[in-house]
């Protein structure tokens, strides 16, 4: 029989192996065992900084070891069943000790997991969820964010401190809006599906709220849709809903061929526009704006608003869903601090922010709106609103 | 009167904001709600799958922020006392919206505090300890480890998987030891001397407990002393001990240098040499060797505990700190996940491994030593040995 290393629900709850009387919203697993932090007192303060500021450090371990597996083919590999280090090394190409380094470091995030195998030895096993995460093609796969680390992410993070000095600014020395290129957006926008189906079971509660049935024909709009995943699972949700995607003319196809997949073709209709520039179809029941706000600058923001308001129906409902930091709720909720780190990333790919609440609420006032509910999601905030 | 965004607790339990109920070991604060992972049950494991792989990529940002910081030279404006973000863009020459994203984005891992300015708007704190530990000089300054990062730590993670593929072989074809230059060595070497003060805490207590006593002159040999830390730290600790550190030419003074700063420098000889070429002074009471076998092969390793036993008097103790990983103990504890990272980066710096107990004990034996304690540290396990 083969005995697995797999701790107690790792499974269930989304696998971190300490997780005996866990915090909410969870916890991840230490590097450091803190209750050995023993020692001189007059020390203890910095010594307790360095470990935990050296444990920050090598976080980069993990982006690492996941996209070398994923370079290597190794979850490719893994996904026809479990396998040995000496087995997977031949398959791969690559050197054994190497193999069998790159596996154990996966199996302490709870990638892999390292089992006895009946032949003896160990042999390493896919998680549950990971093959459709790792690989490429998946609806939830993470590829193109990988794609995207190795193509611009490390790059970026080595050398924030050049971003920090010059943010990117227009010939007028005002901040710029985002401007990851065609290419590494595409690869973003397809590799950050995951993030929808929480979100959109939240909304459509929200909707459902508002009065939204199954049966009532509704129509959406979805400014800057990407693969348009939330009006798909929406459309799903809503059979009489239709829906208009607006994004870049290299995205639409992706968004097409990913409505058929998701048999909701006949009713979503992707368009190729520049948002900022083109009138929007108005009339809609819902405005849908999912991570476009963190792209923009403060005045884009508010004209995205301005264009919101122009394409609701009076009783219609505009939803944000975005990193929406608020200081009045926990500063050290996993959003807020999610949210802030977001900013950063917003940084080193050239513009955008994680607004504040009271931004977004200035902005919506402006524009004739008003907010009527903010509900938290894993990683994000949707924000309903109204005609004033 | 400032207010301050500080979880309850965070600097006495090492910062983590969402410590209620901290598991063994303590947990790290998260940037997923997974509380709100809900919606088809049919997606979710790969949903959840998804948000956990995206967690671990993103955790790169930390070592961005960090680094990015230190090069800034904001940790230096910070330790004059707090100051807010468009003051210290003025300071840093830098960009008030970059600072501002900087500094959130440290707040997060509680590296710094973000509070209320009396003046209105906020300010940033740098948390308790940090001030020795982000800036060059201090005694357990990572900023050794930092500059390692920067020189070649970035660039190594990122192309793991040329090392997996093809990790350092010599002409014959076997692997190597490690290959960490010699000034590479010297930035890590200085910047590792924070894991010192818990392990030499619980070496004293372990000494003690085989009879070494304040008053009883002892002689010890530190073999790949590097800065010489453990052997100062005990130096203090027994008055009449006296210590021989073997390392290399480069890092020598630096050892030499220290022991005067912690006032142990009378009994404290550091000496230049090839511990695998040249014979090492015998009758020792004690052979100490802290992170130096990861660094070897296995033959290597055989050698070192050859010497070690040749080294040391017939009632004397061989002290050996590293990565030991012992699966019969937790196989997901800290420490085993620790090591296993830990011998990623043996890989990816050109040799090495973290070994497991099963190894160690072999090498004792056939050196004709046998283990009489294994006692863990925070990210090391001490392992004593004596003659069979």
């Amino acid at each position: 029989m083969a005995t697995v290393d797999t701790p107690a629900g790792a499974e269930e709850d989304g696998g971190a192996s300490d997780r005996a009387a866990s915090p909410p919203g969870g916890s991840l697993p230490r590097l450091v065992d803190s209750t050995k932090l023993i020692g001189d007192p007059r020390d203890s303060a910095v010594v307790r900084a360095s470990h935990r500021v050296y444990e920050h450090l090598v976080a980069m371990f993990a982006p690492g070891l996941i996209e070398a597996a994923f370079d290597l083919g190794a979850f490719v590999a893994l996904a026809d069943g479990p396998a040995g280090a000496a087995e997977l090394a031949e398959r791969l190409d690559a050197d054994p000790l190497g193999v069998r380094v790159l596996l154990d470091g996966l199996s302490c995030y709870e990638i892999v997991y390292r089992e006895s195998a009946p032949e003896g030895g160990h042999r390493y096993r896919l998680a549950d969820g990971m093959a459709e995460c790792l690989l490429p093609g998946g609806l939830y796969s993470l590829a193109g964010r990988i794609r995207y680390d190795r193509a611009i992410g490390w790059d970026a993070w080595r050398d924030l401190a050049q971003h920090v000095r010059h943010p990117a600014r227009d010939d007028s020395g005002a901040y710029r809006a985002n401007q990851l290129s065609a290419e590494d957006y595409e690869s973003v926008a397809r590799g950050i599906n995951f993030w929808a189906p929480p979100i959109v079971e939240a909304l459509a509660g929200l909707l459902t709220d508002t009065g939204w049935k199954e049966e009532t024909p509704r129509s959406m709009l979805d400014v800057g849709c990407g693969t348009g995943i939330y009006s798909q699972l929406l459309l799903q949700r809503f059979k009489e809903l239709t829906a208009t995607g607006l994004d870049d003319p290299r995205i639409v196809p992706i968004a097409e061929e990913q409505a058929q997949r998701l048999n909701v073709g006949a009713r979503f209709s992707p368009v190729s526009q520049d948002f900022f520039q083109q009138p929007w179809p108005g009339g809609q029941d819902l405005v849908l704006l999912v991570n476009i706000f963190h792209l923009q600058t403060a005045d884009g923001a508010q004209e995205l608003m301005h264009r919101a308001r122009q394409a609701v129906r009076e009783d219609g409902v505009v939803a944000i869903v975005d990193h929406i930091v608020d200081d009045d709720s926990e500063p050290h909720s996993p959003h807020n601090r999610f949210f802030r780190l977001f900013s950063a990333s917003m940084l080193v790919t050239g513009g955008g922010d994680s607004f504040s609440l009271a931004e977004y609420d200035q902005w919506l006032e402006r524009a004739g709106l008003c907010r009527t509910a903010l509900v938290d999601t894993p990683m994000h905030r949707i924000l309903l609103a109204r005609l004033t």
